[in-house]
């Protein structure tokens, strides 16, 4: 049984309004038990999950907020269950924030087990308040259809978003700005963005959560893709789903990441369901650090080899192949995974993974943020990070499939997509690192990607 | 008869070289002459032309700066033939670089008359010694093919280059970089970018002539384009090539400025050539300024409507189609001129066309520079001016045909092609101007283009 209570300030309180109104009659403190099971069942088909269900709580406290504006060490707790919780939490917002410099095995000793082990999918509306928001789908449809992929997948996404947001908060004393939009042609998101932090320059986590019927261009490049799809009435009624991140430092040594997990179905004319999952976490360094590469792709890696041992090798190569500016022959980073189309082995078991890989985000970068906040960086440093943010730009507008698919897509909430776009960014002409120098190390490192394990 | 002669630095000559050497054996003395002829002969075909030839001749005389690193008058003079000359000249660097607010009225005057004339096109030797550098095609095969029109074209925009280029440096004080680059395929161009000025944040005009044979994916593209074209053994020889600038200012109430003339000819089967030109000229402002806005439109018109009294009506409404954000639902500036597949109504007036619109760039632009040159300006101005810089990148690099087409092209010289990105940008999540500020009264004209005369 795991109890950890989060102390949210009045401002944040007062933003979620509707959430909490929403969620009356809830106790207000913490009351929770967790029993786990070892394994996680197969089944291709969404049904009612007759399992004991695991349940991580966070209060709706009132406020406690220091006079320099940071929050206290229990507000950053990190939303984990099970009995490494309270030790993980201490160990991100007390220990790791007074560290600059951990060896690598000092790193992947403090990543927090309890995220990287199974968690039982407990009652909906006492997990709901963790949340940085109420879901998009209404609390007591996601009740009714608890058991089904869409329900579980819209509960791992928002939990992604509130543990990722509330880590990014804890170590940046900041506040995310959480704004509800909804999609009129049915479904609508959350997007958290905090903006000109102390530590973040832009931090975004974005949930989508969007329904209806696939319109007959979305159709064809499903088929493009090899999906062959029988709609009802020339129907195909579809379920689409993500939580994506894009976290910008200012600090040139902590390098920029990015994560992307999602889940797509379509029903057929016959009520069968096609379903796939799609994602990845990959890295943007500005200057190569051996050691976070390592802790990063190793953190994946533990991830990975839990559900199969091709998956990091394969995804790891995805993910250079698609985050690669072709236009500069450089790859955005140093990569991390990517996946997309992933229906098998089982539909519990693909869960299973991209459960895992979610997990894994903060584990993956808070010790790297941690280990650099107080490195000191010059002028020229922060000019060859503005610079990079300039890549960034010209991969996420020229090339990432999400952006140009959601630039072309009619009632796309652009500001959820653009969110991703650096708060400055530098294009200078001709720029090119003197030979030797650190620059010119990363830009080989992004010309010729390294295998980092 | 005029002379205008030019004073150039040393370091110029330095980076210069190997044109210096090129021209080896002309008087570097200014001595010439021009008779002009008042009407534009009409020829469709390309042929020696045997009319008397106009000359500007600009000298590679000796350096000489100030000590603040201001070029003295005589550098910063327009390259203009015709009595009106040295008025012009005098006038931007003399006379509109003392004074900050002009009436509309006094801008209107202020334009050169010379360079709305039509001028003509003289020894080609002599009009090379005015250019940033040495033109792409090898000089002596210019003189050979001195009356056809990819020798004229590549003239009229070394010269657009020239005037343009030294035009800014004259009011900035610093000096463009020159690069020359060679395409492996065929041609090659010169890029000259000024970048940090005191003016000028970030300043590139860049000159392009390629030729080859049409790839099958460019043919494609062409026949799509309505362009029926017969290959000999299914090569189309193809001669392409074009001026194209953007300048982006440091002062948010000085506008950024984007001008683009190109021409394109393909060879049939039978030996007859397909050509077609386009381009235009439009305004990016930060702030609305009517005056501005009408004296560039005014200009462009005056332009326009010696050549065809529909042009600038058709052309303004098609620059504000071409240069729209689309997921912004904002154009990218307050438009101009835009034009493409122009092929009538015959070569001659079209050519004549371009030629008045290449000549109104200078006229145009820097006399809104000069009257906005000391303007002070506050924080928040500049951030604004940040956030539209950050929806100019928006535009080029998800809408602009040109940048598409050459980031998809092996072999583009990306420096060039991405010259047009500002040195900085900013995207800050929902930024919405409160109303009533002229932050919100610049939005709504680019929410809803506005006729300007």
């Amino acid at each position: 049984m795991t109890i950890v209570v989060f102390v949210k300030n009045t401002a944040q309180i007062t933003s979620r309004r509707c959430f909490s109104s929403r969620l009356h009659g809830l106790s207000r403190t913490g009351e929770s038990l967790s029993s786990r099971s070892p394994h996680i069942s197969s089944s291709a088909s969404a049904t009612w999950s007759s399992r004991t269900t695991g349940l991580r709580f966070m209060s709706q406290g009132t406020a406690s907020r220091s006079s320099a504006g940071r929050r206290s060490c229990s507000r950053g707790a990190l939303a984990l269950s099970g009995a490494a919780a309270v030790t993980a939490a201490a160990a991100f917002t007390g220990f790791l924030a007074n560290i600059n410099h951990l060896q690598r095995a000092e790193m992947a000793t403090l990543v927090p087990r309890a995220v990287e082990e199974d968690q039982e999918e407990g009652d909906i509306l006492a997990r709901c308040r963790g949340f940085m928001s109420p879901p998009v789908t209404d609390v007591d449809v996601l009740q009714q259809r608890k058991g089904e992929m869409c329900t579980r997948m819209e509960m791992l996404i928002m939990e992604t978003q509130a543990e990722f947001c509330k880590a990014l908060e804890a170590v940046d004393g900041g506040t995310f700005k959480v704004d509800r939009w909804e999609r009129k042609e049915g479904g609508g998101g959350i997007s958290c963005v905090m903006q000109d932090g102390k530590v973040f320059e832009k931090a975004g986590v974005n949930v989508s959560v969007v329904f209806g019927n696939l319109t007959e261009e979305a159709a064809k490049q499903m088929r493009s893709r090899g999906k062959v799809l029988k709609g009802k009435d020339g129907k195909l009624p579809f379920c689409a789903m993500g939580v994506s991140s894009v976290i910008h430092p200012k600090n040139p040594h902590i390098p920029t990441v990015h994560f992307n997990y999602r889940y797509f179905e379509i029903e057929e004319e016959d009520g069968s369901k096609q379903w796939w999952f799609g994602g990845g976490t990959d890295l943007t360094p500005i200057y190569v650090n051996k050691e976070d590469a390592f802790h990063f792709h190793n953190t994946l890696k533990e991830a990975c080899d839990k559900h199969h041992s091709q998956y990091y090798a394969d995804f790891k190569k995805w993910c250079d192949r698609y985050f690669y500016v072709r236009h500069r022959g450089e790859t955005r980073g140093i990569g991390g995974i990517f996946f997309d189309d992933l229906d098998g082995p089982s539909q519990e078991e693909a869960f299973g993974f991209v459960k895992s890989c979610a997990r894994t985000v903060v584990p993956c970068y808070l010790p790297i943020v941690h280990k650099h906040l107080r490195d000191p960086f010059t002028a020229e440093e922060k000019d060859w990070q503005q610079v990079r943010r300039g890549r960034y730009v010209e991969f996420n507008l020229v090339y990432d499939r999400g952006v140009k698919f959601g630039l072309a897509t009619p009632g796309s909430r652009i500001e959820s997509i653009l969110m991703s776009l650096p708060l400055t960014a530098r294009w200078e002409y001709m720029h090119e690192p003197a030979l030797g120098t650190r620059e010119a190390e990363m830009l080989e490192v992004l010309r010729n990607p390294k295998e980092w394990l």
